[in-house]
């Protein structure tokens, strides 16, 4: 990810500004539209082949979402761009994938950047870049790619559940957002089971030499979610301190929530980051831990048959006169004599907690 | 409780805003509510089979306190709710138990959550959440479960100790908060001793393997406890700032107090987690120290004895032309240099303070 | 101290707020109350045996100083603070010893809560609470037990030196806070000597296996004099931004003056702080350092000796048919071949700078 | 480089303020002046040979950016300051190449000195400074030396792509100025990759002694990146709040851009910074392991083979009475229970996995 | 220094606030006045014998510098102080070099203290005060001690070199607190060269086992110096916002540039500090590797000869039946047998990198 984020950025070194070049990966995405329309009493769900499909529903009253996947059409989004009249770095910034999370007010509407957070099938935390249109009475999202957490959001406009089909735009872009932090819950969720696992694997000594690799790997990606986090809190503040008409007074208290709720992620994570310098400290003692014990080991025998052998040593020497070595049962003394020593230093070991 | 933190939410997950669903664990609480409505001239204690019963004390002039313990009879709260006039976005924050501390102002009332701390059975920290709404003439409590600090409270008002039934509600609901920053001491009071605990164990050598782990265990539960005192002090700064006439000007001074406490509070915590950072350097030094009392053992022995025993080797060796071999006292002599080598070595190791 | 303050809470758990409960552990401290009445011309000095015997100079236009030792009196000083007119808030906190340094504004007199710091004959800093009382024309001064730093003060008075005859209430504020700031430069003198002295025992070698504990001591005592200290600036800071007419315009610059002594103060309780750390990691070089000499001699021993031994076991073995054996000065060629081999393993060490 | 800024300076000391002096060591630098003039409808470019020749553009009211290389030619420096009524400070600044990125707002231009980054051919990271005077229709640059990342802005004025020449100077400052910053992606990408490849050495094992000198120096280059880009930050935020008319208001979108930029890349190297702190503790545990490793061998052959040679040795003794010597198959009973011992060590090892 | 500014303190304690005392220890400093008076057309110098010749400038229109060197001397200071009005607690500050770098705005003219840093004889770093009076056309200085780095301000005084003697006194301080900064690069770049010379000593492995405590007084010397410099900072911001007529819009410029010279010199001591934490680090990792290459000779040496050892220990037994010893060519079989093991074991150590 760091990698190819510098090298994203080289395809777009030296290109004019304003030019709307997709800086993504996924090149071959397809493109998928769909639109929602809809008052207290209709709802028109549809999915649409080309962004003018969609250019009716502007002139209605009724509240128009109209979501786009698939960063790569850069065609599709100009033309929707240019029939909502957005200015051309917002543009820009929806196909550029390596935005911060971020809120840019214009005159007539709202452009907000957020990063929805998932698990891919490798367990590895992804980041997709959404961003969204606020206007009078409609709301535009852009996602890299298929597949993403706004079904039940999708559900309850069709089926009318909650308050969203008695609301205004703005209500909507509320739980579109919510949708995408209710998820951080799940990231940082799993983040807390990883350091939980890791402190286990550490206290039973059951790791491999790698594990400080895997931390400091565990170390990055808590940076990078507190990187998709951490900025949406400021964006959430603007937009309840918003002045302008296309945020309803009512509304803000459902923005407080999010923020409320962002506030707990952000402690949650930095608790984890926290945490996760420690294991390194826990990681570090269990190694010391570990060779004091070999060293014991190695002390122990080599304190007990060192002196030993060198007994036996002694009356290995072939001096003419010894005059131990006539004498009948010096043999067995000194098997007493090797004996008691052994039993002495087992004493001694085990008066120093050795053994 | 990390975890169970992860799973509380899942069960929120994709929920419509604003529905008020109970997100703890203790699902089989039976309901409990208790209700005082006094004055300076009167008081009356009940206890309420529903929530309808108290009903009748929101009409009267004199102060009401109705405490409902059980957050998953989610219909009985939403009773009172209504009848009390409180925004949904509040009771489905009530009965959501992983409120951050914090305070919402409404028109007519103050929304307050915080955080009981108490110590369980197992010598574990419990966290309950405690929301109270703060109205004209009568304040609300919430709790998950029965038990909880007011026992002294409520002996005030029905005694008519102190000051309680000369006040309004604003001061009713200093003291309940007091009770629990009150309790706050106890907690910090035995995080220290821990502490202490681990000081002493970790330097009289008396230490599991498993210490780091343990550390690693406290140093989470400061952090929790951090994390459910910190933010009270801004929403008692809130409370004390309000505006309003919920809160009148002479009961501020109170609630001044109770700021200075949790100022206390937070002092403490934050001596005690720098103080659990230095821990672990201490362990580190002591399994040092402890492998270099081994180290100089094993080299001790070694150094002593290898030179003797490779003496002893060289007169082992059968070569047919050994001099020494003949003469009839080298035995002796031998032994007498073997000595004197020992002597010469333990002399050294001395000077060196090895021994 | 961590433990007894908690100690000290408990007995007040459960308290009505406003209960005037001394919460230290002076509890046989006797009553001293002295008195100053002065002004330009004059002056009485008065040991009192009562609060009231001070209330006579309530009336006079010259500046009174009283001040009362013993916090367990609490009668007295209930009587003193009613004639004062003084808060139940203001006099609980008197005497509840565990207060930060703060001050409250009231509207005919100042609250100001500091800790006095020394060192006690064990050398371990002993951390008292003063509480004075700024009124128009008088200044109470409240604390724990007899002896303070307030000597030179009571002799300026007495004798006239310096200014204070000619100033107001104010400046008799600022020479006694003034008296106990000079003592923190005390403390924090004798705080560099004791880090002084572990660096220099660390340096040398000199040290007990006790020493991370004695530093981590250290730690907390600085830790509990930055606490008596660092709110303290925010506290001469509010007095010299005063407002009403207590504090005279010609006296702030004095305050400014002991603002600035605080900073320097606090600035290096942060330089000890950082120094201390430093403290750990020096003594871990430390011990890592008499490791390396350990092993040193440990390998230069069994380097030399092991192979010579074994070239020894060589010889000593029992094969009918060894030629060497018979060789007659296989025996001398054997110490030569030893003695080089000895040479040459020292000259090794040598270069590898282990000798 | 933290050496030659000293030299740098030191050739300052003692200069009167104002005086300006090349404070580099590109002494030799060739002079180089290229002038773009154009508007709307045309484009001239030009190379000059003195200061002088670019005097004519000043009149005209089409675009002018002239930019000088060689910072040692003071003179044609002054003569162009001065014709653009320059302050003399600014002047200095100009050829002081010490600055911090900076912005100073005068009356009828603005002055704005920042680092262009670039790797030279050791791959070492080179802070040349680069001013910028931004004046009513014109705008100024200077650099130390040639070679730098303005082709591409060359061409977009030579060529009319993008918006360039329908824009005001302001315009040509940002594209000038995101050229520049554009580049810092590269920087830090490259930053990334080093930090990637400690990684992976250390893990691997597979490192010189030398590593921790090198990631003391990869540590100081990202601190010297980030002095050369977090000021600029400030520096974009007052040129997007500059209230003068030399910045449009339809500019100022544009420079919010860069400032996201800026964000972006600042956060990148927060992240670099804390991993690169983590980089010693892996490699400490590193080295921690190998030791380990190298013990466990140690230990292993010394426990097997000390009590191997103990028993060896002690039938190699000579006593007349060892009743063992004489049996006919001590020797075969003997070799069994020594490769019995043998076993039962493998096996103790195995089950202690140091095998 | 840290015990000394006790002891320096301890002196003071207990004095009447205001008393103008030395706290220093050049007690027998010779005094030193020198006056400049100095307006466009004519310049006087003089060396004074006594405070109450310099009082005829203060009548002059002229610009009057009188620097005064010995603080002992507090007669003349006071002199000096009375005739210019000063505030007692001004000329207390003076001569109390204790101070923290400051500024007080009093009615007619500015105190500024800061420290000026230079090497001494043994190369380290003295931190003398200098005291400022700036007035309506004059500027008084107070140094401890002769020797300071104003010798080019003389000079250009002297010889009008510059803008000095078009200006007024308010650029006479300017120029007076430039030479004093531009001598604080000198002082960070001969700790950088420090820095460097520890680098290249611990990764050459050329140390003491001192070091660790010359780290440690390198980091109190960096943490003095900062202590000088930081707060200069917002002394120099107090002089730029400055609203009376001390100081005039034109000079406020020169001011500024000082201003970025201290966050220059700042920003440099802060990566100092940074760097020299990181060397603790890297001695660590460097004793950490030397013991390694310790242990590896010490196990390589063992685990070769420990086994041969017992091979030959094996043939040394005495029983009277080992049908090998009676082969005639054992020995050299058993020779082979051992030099293959020797190999086998040699190849093991080189394929784990141990050789």
């Amino acid at each position: 990810m760091l990698k190819s984020k510098g090298k994203i950025h080289t395809k777009k070194l030296g290109q004019i500004p304003g030019s709307i070049i997709y800086t993504g990966e996924k090149e071959s995405q397809k493109l998928f539209i769909e639109a929602f329309d809809y008052s207290k009493e209709h709802c028109i769900e549809k999915e649409l082949l080309a962004a003018e499909e969609s250019f009716e529903f502007k002139l209605s009253d009724s509240i128009t979402w109209i979501n786009l996947n698939g960063l790569n059409h850069v065609n599709e989004i100009e033309k929707l761009g240019n029939h909502y009249d957005l200015h051309p770095l917002v543009l820009e910034d929806i196909v550029n994938i390596t935005q911060r999370p971020k809120i840019d007010e214009y005159e007539n509407y709202l452009f907000v950047v957020l990063k929805m957070l998932y698990y891919d099938a490798n367990n590895k935390i992804v980041s997709e870049q959404v961003s969204f249109i606020l206007g009078k009475n409609y709301v535009l999202t852009f996602q890299e790619s298929d597949g993403d957490v706004f079904d039940e959001v999708r559900n309850r406009i069709r089926h009318a559940k909650g308050r969203v089909r008695n609301m205004q735009a703005d209500y909507l872009l509320y739980i579109l957002i919510d949708a995408i932090v209710d998820h951080y819950f799940n990231i940082i969720e799993v983040l807390g089971e990883k350091i939980e696992d890791f402190e286990t694997a550490i206290f039973s000594g059951n790791v491999h030499d790698s594990i400080s690799k895997d931390i400091q790997d565990l170390k990055r990606e808590i940076l990078r979610v507190r990187r998709a986090i951490f900025p949406l809190r400021e964006v959430i503040n603007r937009i309840e301190k918003h002045e302008g008409t296309l945020i309803l007074k009512k509304t803000k208290t459902f923005y407080r929530d999010i923020y409320d709720h962002l506030i707990q992620v952000s402690e949650n994570i930095d608790i984890y980051r926290e945490m996760i310098w420690s294991l390194m400290d826990m990681y570090m003692t269990t190694i010391s831990n570990k060779m004091n014990e070999v060293m014991k080991v190695l002390t122990i025998m080599a304190s007990i048959f060192i002196p030993l052998t060198f007994i036996a040593g002694i009356y290995g020497m072939n001096f003419d006169y010894i005059p131990e070595l006539q004498y009948k049962y010096s043999y067995f003394i000194l098997w007493g004599v090797m004996i008691l020593l052994f039993i002495v230093m087992l004493f001694y070991f085990k008066r120093k907690k050795w053994l």
